[in-house]
C-alpha cells in the first residue's frame, strides 16, 4: 500500500492520545481531530494533552489538529475513531464530507447505541462503507502504558489483510506489536463483551467475593465469549489469542477500569442510576449487557451466557445483585 | 461408597489447613498428621494453627491430630497428602505401613524433586498404588480464601469417578463447589505448569514489564500449557476449565504468590540463589520449570514451550533475564 495515506485519529481521550503517539513514531504528520476546542489550543501551546496521559508530549508541528471533524475527515485516507461509543452518533451528525470513500477503523469499545450495532457494523450499515475498507484496532492495551512505552501487543483486523497490515506498520513500535487477523467481527465484539464482564467481576467484588472466585469467573467468561462469538460469525479463531483472552484478562483484572468500578458500586448496593451519577459517566458495558442479551434473540439457538445475563438482570431488570449472582454461582463451574 | 470410610490429612501447611476445614463440614472425624510437634501441642490447646489461616478454630474432639505418619496413615482409608512435593520424598520414608490399599489424594502441586514425577505418577511408580486409586485436588483456590468461607470452586480427578465424587461430596459446603473429571495428568501438570507461568509473570514484573504485558504473557501461558498437556496425555479436555485456567489465572495475578514473589526478585537483579536465601524457601515452580523443560526430550515432538525455555534459561542456565525476556516477547503474541 502507498505510503503517502494519511491517517486522523478522531477522538481526545486516552485511548486517542495513546494512537496519536503509536502513529508518530511512523508517520510523518497526523490529523487529530477533537471536539474540545480548549483541549485543542491548550495542546498547540503546552504540547500536551490537558486531560488525558498528560505526560505525553507532542512535536505539534507534526499534528493536524482540529476541532473540525470535516477538515480532519476530508484531508485524511485512513480514519481512526476513537470516539466514545455512546457519542459516536452525535460526532457523525457533524459529518458533510463523504465517508464511504475512506479506509475506517474503530478502536472504539462497545455498541453505539443508537443503532445497537457494534462500530464496524454501524458504518457499514449507515455509511455504506464496505467491509474491506473497515477494521478494528484491539488490545490487550491500557493507554497509560502506550504513555510510559511499556510493551503492550496490539490486534489488528481487516477483512483486507493488506489493509491490516499497513495500519499495524503505522501502529508498531519499540514498544508494540502488532497482529493481523481476518475477524473483524470477532476482534469487536470481544471487546465489547469483555466489558460486561468487567462489570460481572466489579458486582462480584463489590458483594464480597475473592480472587478465588474472580479466576472462576473469568474461566467461565472465556468460555462464554466463545460460545457468543461463534455464533455471531463462525470463523476459525483461537479465543486464547491475546485479542479475547488478554483483552478480556487485562480489564477483568484492571481495578481502574471504568466498567470495573461501575459493577463495584453496584455490588456495594448503588443502584444502577446512582451509580452512574457517581461516576458522572455511563460505562460502556451498560449499553454492551442490553445489546449482547437482545442479540441473543436474533439467534436460531440462544447461546448459553449465564454472566451476560446475570448482568441484564441486574443493570436492566433492577433485580437484587446478592441473589443474582448467588443463582449465577450455581450455573458457573 | 462407603460413609464409613476415614480421611486423613497429611500436612500442616495452609493448603493442609485448609482441607481438614473443608472435611470438618462433613466428616464427624478427620485425621491429620504434621510433623511439627509443637504445633500439633498447640493446636490441642488453642484450637487454631500457629501459623497457617490462624483464623480458623477447630473443634479438636473431632480431630485425630498427630505428628506419628504411620499412626494418621493406618487408620486411614483416604490420605490427602498436602506436603510440600519438596519434604514429600523425607515424610513418606517415615512410612513403615503399607500405602498401597489407601486410596491416596494429592493436594500438591509440583514436582517430587528426588524422582522427577508429578505426584500421582509418584505414588504410582513409587508405591505401587494403582491409577483408579490415585485423586488430585486442584484449584482455583487460595487457602486464605478457605479460611474466610469465601466461594471457591474445586476440581477432583480421579481415574474412577466414584472415588472423585466421593471426595467431592467430602469437601463440599456452602462456601466450596466442586466438580470433578478423570483428568487426573492433566490437572496435576497443569498444577505444576502453572507455577513457572507465575515465574514468568513475577520476573516480566521484576524487568518493569506492565499489566499489558501481563495479560498477553496469560493468554500465551493457557494456549502453552494446552499443547503441553495435549502432548503429556490427550484426553477431551477444555484447558479454559477453571481447574486449568481458572488455576492459572489465580496464581499468575496473585501478587502473594511465591512463585510469582521469586520471579519479581529474579527480574530485580537478584542471583537465583540470593533469591532463595531472602524468602527463605524454594518456590515450587523452581522444581517444576527444571522437570517441564527436561519432560520435553520424552516427547517425539517437542511442544513449543518459550515461556518454559525462558523461565529455565534465567533460573538453571544463568542466563540475563533481561535479555532472555527481550528474546521471549518476541515469541508471543
Amino acid at each position: 500500500m502507498d505510503k503517502k495515506l494519511n491517517f486522523a485519529v478522531l477522538g481526545g481521550g486516552s485511548w486517542a492520545t495513546a494512537i496519536v503517539k503509536m502513529l508518530l513514531e511512523n508517520q510523518d504528520e497526523v490529523g487529530w481531530y477533537m471536539r474540545n476546542s480548549d483541549a485543542v489550543g491548550f495542546i498547540k501551546i503546552q504540547k500536551h494533552n490537558p486531560n488525558y496521559l498528560t505526560s505525553v508530549t507532542f512535536d505539534t508541528d507534526r499534528l493536524n489538529l482540529t476541532d473540525d471533524i470535516n477538515g480532519a475527515v476530508g484531508h485524511a485516507d485512513i480514519l481512526i475513531f476513537a470516539i466514545p461509543s455512546a457519542f459516536l452518533g452525535d460526532e457523525l451528525e457533524k459529518l458533510t464530507v463523504p465517508l464511504k470513500d475512506k479506509i475506517v477503523f474503530s478502536a472504539i469499545k462497545g455498541i453505539v447505541p443508537e443503532s445497537g450495532l457494534i462500530v464496524g457494523e454501524h458504518f457499514h450499515e449507515k455509511y455504506g462503507i464496505p467491509f474491506e475498507n473497515i477494521g478494528v484496532i484491539t488490545g490487550p492495551c491500557h493507554a497509560e502504558e502506550v504513555a510510559m512505552e511499556r510493551l503492550s501487543y496490539l490486534t489488528i483486523a481487516c477483512a483486507d489483510t493488506e489493509k491490516a497490515k499497513f495500519v499495524a506498520k503505522n501502529l508498531g513500535s519499540d514498544y508494540i506489536k502488532t497482529k493481523v487477523t481476518k475477524d473483524i467481527i470477532g476482534t469487536e465484539y470481544a471487546a465489547m463483551l469483555k466489558n460486561i464482564y468487567a462489570i460481572a467481576a466489579g458486582i462480584a467484588h463489590g458483594l464480597g467475593y475473592g480472587d478465588n472466585f474472580q479466576s472462576v469467573l473469568m474461566s467461565n467468561a472465556i468460555r462464554e465469549m466463545k460460545r457468543f462469538t461463534k455464533r455471531i460469525y463462525k470463523i476459525d479463531r483461537n479465543i486464547n489469542d491475546s485479542a479475547y483472552l488478554g483483552d478480556l484478562l487485562v480489564t477483568g483484572y484492571s481495578t481502574f477500569s471504568r466498567n470495573r468500578m461501575f459493577g463495584n458500586m453496584i455490588g456495594k448496593g448503588y443502584t444502577v442510576k446512582s451509580a452512574q451519577m457517581e461516576m458522572k459517566m455511563v460505562a460502556e458495558g451498560y449499553y454492551a449487557s442490553k445489546s449482547a442479551y437482545k442479540l441473543q434473540s436474533k439467534f436460531k439457538k440462544k447461546a448459553k451466557t449465564p454472566i451476560i445475563d446475570a448482568v441484564y438482570q441486574v443493570l436492566y431488570e433492577g433485580k437484587n445483585p446478592k441473589k443474582v449472582f448467588a443463582e449465577l454461582t450455581e450455573k458457573l463451574d
